[in-house]
């Protein structure tokens, strides 16, 4: 049987529940996909090649505003990153992992 | 032009640098969707009643590895949470926020 959130968040250590306290308020930077690959120093081009797949394609998923995790997945390793799913409560968030097994096929 | 990622991080104030650098370093609470509907308190048949589905709907959709944006936005919406979607990297995070679009239809 799965155990409330306010038994979990009191199993932390108190420094564990600070550095989250933190997290929780801090402000990541924010930014839409094609923001966030030329910050890399990516061109649309490169990413492309990486995927192996047309630029156009590449065009076109930065203009999407829906798509499949997978999709989403691919995209950033293609970045060099890893995708992360947090579902943020007022009393904290969890990282959800149904999704962690496609996270397999890591692009260098 | 985009800046480099580099850049960006330092016009951060040193408080908020430090506060991103605590935040990559925290470990987030990590569980699949069942276990983070049972930590908020509810069944199935609760989600499915928020979502105006059925109750196997509910139970087919915490078994999928992989769905749209939007669904899991929904789904998450209806435990009364935020989906965040983050691109980590060695150097730094951030929230991609193509998709905020679709989070309009919030779930009390």
């Amino acid at each position: 049987m799965a155990k409330k959130f306010s038994e979990l968040r009191q199993q932390m250590s108190p420094e564990a529940q600070a550095r989250a306290e933190v997290q929780a308020q801090a402000m990541l930077a924010e930014m839409p996909l094609n923001e966030l690959r030329q910050a890399r120093g990516l061109s649309q081009k490169m990413l492309a090649d990486v995927l192996r797949v047309q630029q156009p394609s590449i065009a076109k998923m930065e203009r999407r505003t829906d798509m499949y995790l997978s999709t989403l997945r691919s995209h950033i390793e293609a970045m060099g990153g890893q995708l992360e799913i947090v579902a943020r409560f007022p009393d904290g968030a969890v990282k959800i992992n149904n999704f962690a097994d496609l996270s397999g096929k890591a692009v260098a």
